[in-house]
């Protein structure tokens, strides 16, 4: 039974492949001192206009958050997420496992309020013992969010000038980034990002890599990235596995083609859904679709299709979460039409 | 002008100071293995009826909590704390450093809402993702808390079942631990400690000590103690200082009546600020009493006694703090009721 | 121009290759709960004739040490190396990153004096000062070692013996473990380190894999062991890339196959080197050969073909690495033949 | 019996216990915002001729090097320390406890090899994988020495000229500085420290105080320098505690007085050991004296008076520990001529 609970259960895009294979048997330094690593940083400087930026690539979302922050952050100082981060929820940890603590704001569908933002910020340094607390070293973001919503440009704009207000950095974590890219509805580019971001990832896994996320410092390199990478376990000996793959990622506009039409599939499950009588359980503009379903709707709809049962809505509903990716095809969604029961169906 | 800001103003209890004295200079082994450490160890487990109890002793509050807290934990296991708790507050992140996250719930004036703490648990494990998760490995409550509020047995008891059904450790930071035991509401004995949690701290510090707070592992002793308290640089070379002034503490039940004196004195710190029109913040039987000032008020009020700003109430309004301690003396809160304005007057 | 630099120069093992392209839009539950993670598991359990192991897989090794070694540790002890050992020469601190020291011993040629390790022990136990010193909780080993040498499995059944007597885990680092296994000269089983390590590695990167490492706990597996590796940002959402290759390596005998083939190719880099003149370092008997070249000798062989410029020897000498791999062919050693000039004619 | 196992065994020079009974019931903030903590560092400042210096005060010697190597490391650096190095050896793992690597070199009766430490250098930087290892940051030197020897002005200089070439940083800890201070051996003073170090302590606990340690940070103050010690644990609330102490010690040159009278009194003791037949393990010219005795002959001499079987020096012979401190007296030394058999009466 097709399944789409999530956007990592296939393997990589083909054109990610016939790269790793065309690749495969030239021999190439190791720790991504190769041409593809070098070829794939370059491009992707190119697609941020960040002609100065570091680029490096490691192996998965929670590696590079853990990394990332643990770089740009000072040893004594915590990072603000909203309190849906993934790494104040899902990554077991490992942002504490570096010795930083994860301040949790209040969010609206997995976007940080940054009016709470702003006042915990102004509360915080008028606090006589703000020094026996943890300084805010930095803020965390996801683009899109865990629940699939977009930031705005303006919204971005406004952190960053807190950031400089309270001198903190800004990390944006794009696991799904290319799922905002391709969106009508966002307007944050590339370029934004590394205009108004001290680092940002470039989501491979769920995009289509086997495995591999790209980090971009636009500004200005960590010391010692590949010794302090190297320290955290996220050295990969074959860099090359990274740098092909993103390599292929940005050449002939894949990665964005890919955003593109895995908004197209996600728009045309949502319409189904709709059609069908299962109501959002808000609104998300990515690749990420949530609807509500009692507990007795879910335990039928799973012999129909396959989905997430993403969490509780409450004591008697689920938030179920069908996602379209980079493998999505019309003939899925075709199919997805012809499975999926009216919920009337299911009473 | 006599300060009731806090009760670490001054120096060590008379009695304390002069066991420091007369021990002087007997020679003793270093790292705790002398005849004083050893018998304030005896006389705390008598104390706490916890005759097979593990007692070690180190010199300040955050600390303690942070060995104490990492020797319970399993090293991916995180720890529960009212929002409000010293640990997630106003701790620098000792926690974090080690490795931990915290967990924060709701609480009411500083009290862990045990509704919120069944609720959270229970939703925690119901949550497919939860190995993702940082697993909960003990609940960590103050008592008094920092809101000078008190634990009912029956809370306690209600959060050591759920420590149970869940396989959590229970520990108490008791750095003002003596102005519990001294008040008439309270009803958790060293003995309920002692069956109730897996470890819990006896402050000493805030009590009348130079420094020092003893920990009572009441089942069980961690492996390697002394080993693991040094590998975090808790381990005094003299340990004689912690264990003569403990033993102090415990000799002719001082401990207790240190606590039950300066309750006294709170209730007459408490009569004066509320017959001189002062609100309460909000009820503390302890030895910390809470008011509201608006600011102005609280700008004036300085002029005439010294206090805490505790913290913010709203925009407007400050909380303010007056404690009474170890050193407080009668002629001390005869001076407050001479000096302390009327309400009224501060308009 | 062809390299013998390293192991680690081209991409992956034909048949890995094929394994990905084959199941590649397939779809899998994510972390490893696929069904070819499983195979894997389960025909690494059945190599190892250890039907209780839990097996888990990783990207690299460093990562692999570092998880692997935290795990076994509790959190104050240490591990003891030899000195060249790979976690406490090349991992940039990844071992101490998690909070243990690395406790290195005397060794001849990578392999680890198991005399000194008796004596280091015995001095260790009888200091009275010992609780205040990092306890050896651990042994690690490599194999084959940093210096292409093998233990016999002797050593290591007395590794094991003093490990039982002194309370202390045995880990095996098998980054070219494939490599050993294809001696002549091993005498050392799979079954023979599930019978006696608390935890071993089968490397993948290095016997033709993009990456990967198999960590086998042949009695126990460690408490949360999911948990844990995304705690130390180890977990890979795309966990049958691991699965999916590591399925392959256990098919019809190739991981077996990959390592007497590279030993054979390596025989024959050896005799070219030796029939050249050219004098070895030292002897190893497997994939990594090392010879002896003057800083003149390695300026001007540079020039005929790819080597490794792998350490000095003294002031005016390198030693020089030629490696085969599962790459290696019968072209490329007659290629080296005919490439590499008579060492007389470096002078 | 009186014991010369070492200089901690009594508690504090009594003009010390004094200075806390004067001040005991002032009125003083916490966390070391009192007027005595500022008066200590003022004077401190005056002492080592550095104006500018940042002076912090800790409780205890492995706490302070904890603290300050981590302040002073980049979270990917290791710190070298002779291979004797408290450190290395002593700490429990404190250094790793907090991520950081101890590089241990040889050392001659516990003095860094200087030529030994420009070689290691020389070779590291020389190494093309240098950037896989850990980066040596700092170096950490004890003096006196745990041996009882002391560094010339002259090693230190060249110490500090290789620290500048290779960017690291110089960190004496000088636990028992007042015994090195007090030698007329000694040439190097508390302004050469500030002068060509990053940061050194001076120690309180060996030298009279309950416990304590200043640390002087000459050129510049770590960053959020309270924040940080709390993080790490080591604030105390009553900070006066430390202040206080340090402000007697160095009013009307008491730490100097200690430290002179204590090595007059080992000088004592050194010819009490020779003239009764004992052989000096080596020189040491500050308070710790070492001898060499047989198993046999230790075992013996314990029947007479107290000392510290400090180490083995080989499978049948100790090495015996007498020590003089801040609590020596002219009788102790006639009770030790009085009590010492002769080595011959040991037969």
């Amino acid at each position: 039974m097709r399944t789409f609970e999530c956007d990592y259960t296939e393997g990589a895009h083909p054109n990610i492949l016939e790269a790793l294979l065309e690749t495969n048997m030239e021999q190439m330094s190791g720790y991504g001192f190769d041409p593809y690593t070098a070829r794939a940083a370059e491009k992707i400087r190119a697609a941020c206009h960040a002609p100065d930026a570091a680029v490096t690539f490691l192996a998965g979302g929670t590696q590079t958050n853990m990394i990332v922050l643990d770089l740009l952050l000072e040893a004594y100082e915590g990072v603000i997420s909203p309190k849906t981060g993934h790494i104040n929820v899902h990554e077991a940890g490992a942002i504490e496992f570096t010795g930083h603590k994860v301040l949790s704001l209040p969010e609206n569908d997995g976007v940080l309020d940054v009016d709470a933002l702003e006042a915990y910020l102004r509360t915080f340094y008028a606090d006589a013992t703000h020094e026996h607390m943890v300084r805010p070293g930095a803020v965390y973001l996801t683009h899109p969010t865990e629940y699939g919503t977009l930031y705005t440009r303006a919204q971005i704009e406004r952190v960053r000038a807190l950031c400089d207000r309270y001198e903190m950095k800004l990390y944006v974590d794009g696991a799904r980034l290319g799922y905002a890219l391709g969106c009508p509805e966002n307007d944050l580019t590339l370029s934004d990002l590394a205009r108004l971001c001290d680092a940002f990832s470039i989501g491979g896994t769920k995009l289509g890599a086997l495995c591999g996320e790209a980090v971009v410092f636009p500004w200005e390199a960590p010391k010692m990235l590949m010794t302090q990478v190297k320290r955290h376990g996220g050295l990969m000996a074959k860099g090359r596995v990274l740098g092909v793959q993103f390599d292929a990622f940005f050449t002939d506009g894949l990665y964005e083609r890919i955003g593109k039409e895995a908004i197209r599939h996600a728009r045309r499950i949502r319409e189904i859904l709709l059609s069908k009588g299962y109501p959002l359980a808000w609104n998300s503009p990515t690749n990420q679709q949530f609807i509500l379903l009692s507990d007795a709707e879910a335990e039928k709809l799973r012999a129909y299709v396959g989905f997430d049962l993403w969490g509780r809505a409450d004591d008697a509903h689920w938030i179920a979460r069908f996602t379209s990716s980079w493998s999505t095809t019309d003939a899925d969604t075709d199919a997805l039409f012809d499975m999926l029961p009216d919920r009337a169906a299911l009473q």
